[in-house]
């Protein structure tokens, strides 16, 4: 995991990448990863970066909310295939008042094999209605968002 | 599975309908469907779809092609629990002649859980390198398309 | 879904089918589907043999009860190909107080794919504790075992 | 990674182990990782354990041969966590000629979590038949299993 360095002063988007190894079982008989183990990543990036804020996503549903997601897409570049070691960065793109919007790239070394974007909304966990964010994690959420300079 | 009826005459859509029963497996510990499952389902619909053009998808793979999925888009609507029935409707929303995009939708009922699409390239098997549909495969995938009433 | 017909009279041991379609996501880059979905399939089947009961399973999770897997056997015979159907029967193949073992078969046609057993032991939804078998589950389940002839 | 230091000049079997980070995806809604995922995690430390040999398995493959997997045996212990750090750790515990058993266990921290062996032939990748284990892997896996001291 690295964080992006960015000019210090500037207001800064965290974005974080982890490293995974190509498994088997993510293959099909195409001979690469299925396109529907990309969703997986991404979950595993967003996971990451949510920690960043100091509230990892157990404990935010811990707290009683869910980050439910509302939409997903994909683009698919190349195929990724058994043991290969790849990236997955993730940052959060867009922040509103009552979800968010998550970005994502998927590489192997210089290459891109996949990016996309992730929508959610914050819902609180025991009524599964949608709600404004969890009021203690604005802020952090803000600073990943590099909104709050 | 079932054809929608149409007026006779009218340039037809095929749209087909699987169900599914809900899988433990694919419950994530909120309680519901993970989201990356309906790519999966997405894609036994769109098996059976493939079917009606006469050349299931893997003879089209002993064919020596391969439709490549390079995009997708999910919007999420409401929750598939363990042991529901569901159904996943899908049709081929737009043919290319490079490629094509079908559209889906996954209901409960007369709840609709997901709509999304998704993006195919044909691509030579062997090489990987995108081609044009396969001459046999032209009427068949045009038919579904209803654009050859 | 079919029940075995056995003589009348004698103690049934209730065994139930039920058929999938194997996705292509089930494949994996062997052409076949990958190990690790056999268990899953296990599980539909039992789900549908639990169902038999009266007491659908995720009505147990209801009452406040989990039947925890804590082992399980698989043998493999041959692969299973996308777009095969295979039925993957179930029966209770062992009732004890506090747990029990199911036993599985996947065919194709006639060709047995796969055999295994899983085990469960009942524990207590909220504490995760081993318990005896919930009361009202005794009698429908050792209908299921065929020892309450 | 890491190995086990055992005394020198006896003979060694090498023992491995990798450390996942429990996706969201693998839980179910039972709050803990769904029991077929250890079967993934189990070929993942076994994919590092044949990497140990020189020969990543990506390489066998090419070079022709399959390490089919015909048995499997989990026992449970406890449940993992989304988030949860565990670790897998692989050995090869029986070598024939033909076919061999690994045997795994998953921690999380001093916690055993699980443990299992899987059963493997080699088979030609093209006819799909069994064979035995290809000349220039012999001497590799025989030091893996400690057994050409």
């Amino acid at each position: 995991m690295r964080r992006m360095s960015l000019p210090p002063g500037a207001p800064r988007r965290t974005e974080i990448e982890v490293a995974v190894e190509v498994r088997y079982a993510e293959t099909d008989q195409m001979g690469v990863v299925h396109h529907a183990n990309y969703l997986v990543w991404f979950e595993l990036a967003r996971t990451r970066l949510c920690r960043e804020t100091g509230y990892p996503y157990a404990d935010i549903e811990q707290l009683g909310y869910l980050l439910m997601v509302v939409g997903a897409r994909l683009r698919y570049r190349g195929g990724a295939h058994y043991g290969d070691q790849v990236t997955i960065s993730a940052q959060l793109a867009k922040l509103g008042s009552r979800g968010m919007t998550f970005a994502y790239r998927v590489r192997r070394g210089e290459t891109l094999l996949a990016e996309g974007e992730t929508d959610h909304l914050w819902v609180e966990r025991q009524t599964r209605r949608p709600c404004s964010i969890p009021a203690p994690l604005k802020e952090p959420f803000a600073r990943l968002a590099g909104s709050s300079g």
